[in-house]
């Protein structure tokens, strides 16, 4: 399986064909063409085959794919057959709501812990999880088995967590400090950015012809 | 000024670099050169000038941009000389905590409203804003002058709701619930989906040579 260059574009097409797939499933179906999947989701039929025989899937002359196996290909290539445990810094209300997020608990991702450095939050819980001291990260790290950290503090302490995190030996991290954040080679960040995100919407509802403006 | 054909790569870079300037802006500084922004927020040099280029911005010989002219411009031209209100359909954990965000006070964009269709919710103030009756979303938004609406509902209702937004003519959307949505093209929807990030994550650690696993 030639996986390891597949780009980050792909694996989020993956992303979305697993969740129509689910959903297909879940109606009791057991195969599906490419034209159908596209056509049902506005995806690109084309689109999903080219990507499915990267991974070999080429589906069956008059029947399609069979969503059963599909799912557990798409599973395994994305690697959700792998429970992982969340390490989420920073018990505010972005940290609450994202351990209560249900994407969360539907794709293998077990929040484990939370972190603060507020002593009113330290030792709390927050829908099941414990709120420990971020100054116990490493330690909690290893107790409760963390792969993949959150960072949900303000930007001005971002690039310091994302240290201690990486210190820790942790490998993955979301980042939902609106701030580039600078991460070694070998650790995968990823950057949810709220404000660019509204920033481009801004830009579209500014744009010449759109509102009359000049 | 050729703003009709950017992309939203470039929009996004602009964001960047308007981030970048205020910091600078705020230590001081009056001028920087391409180089010298390239350097310390870790942007490529070449691209910053090609894309500044493109709204006229060349820069001066030997001195570099104006921080304070290019701040301007950049925010004119992402639209952010205009205050918009935001409306989050969604009261429950996540909408409480975009209420909240930062970066939504940071970028001229002010919630006005939230809106649910739980009555132990409604009536209810959350962070300064009122929660309204989903029902009342029509007659709220004209009140408000909403422009940008939010989705933090669960999947099962975003579609209704995204109806719901456009049919009370506004134009700009911001999609948390993890499924794709289907908008016309006269509205600007962006989905942003937590679960495809987290299994972009999750696939950078099951790649076969990271853990040793084959």
């Amino acid at each position: 399986m030639k996986a390891d260059k597949i780009s980050e574009l792909t694996t989020n097409r993956l992303s979305i064909y697993l969740r129509c797939l689910n959903e297909l499933a879940h109606e009791g179906r057991k195969t599906v063409s490419s034209d159908r999947l596209a056509k049902r989701f506005h995806l690109n039929s084309a689109q999903i085959r080219k990507d499915l025989a990267c991974f070999g899937e080429f589906g069956v002359r008059g029947v399609g794919y069979y969503i059963e196996d599909l799912r557990e290909q798409i599973i395994r290539i994305l690697g959700l057959d792998h429970h992982h445990r969340v390490g989420i810094v920073g018990a505010g209300r972005l940290g609450a709501a994202l351990t209560d997020y249900y994407g969360f608990r539907q794709t293998n991702f077990e929040v484990a812990a939370l972190f603060d450095a507020d002593p009113e939050k330290i030792g709390s819980v927050v829908s099941d999880v414990k709120v420990f001291d971020v100054k116990d990260f490493s330690k909690v790290r290893k107790n409760e088995g963390i792969d993949v950290a959150v960072i949900a503090v303000p930007a001005e302490y971002a690039q310091k967590v994302l240290e201690m995190i990486v210190d820790a030996g942790v490998k993955a991290v979301m980042n939902f400090a609106p701030t580039p954040l600078l991460a070694d080679d070998d650790v995968k960040l990823k950057t949810i950015d709220l404000t660019i995100s509204l920033e481009s919407l801004s830009y579209f509802l500014a744009r010449p012809g759109k509102n009359g403006r000049e």
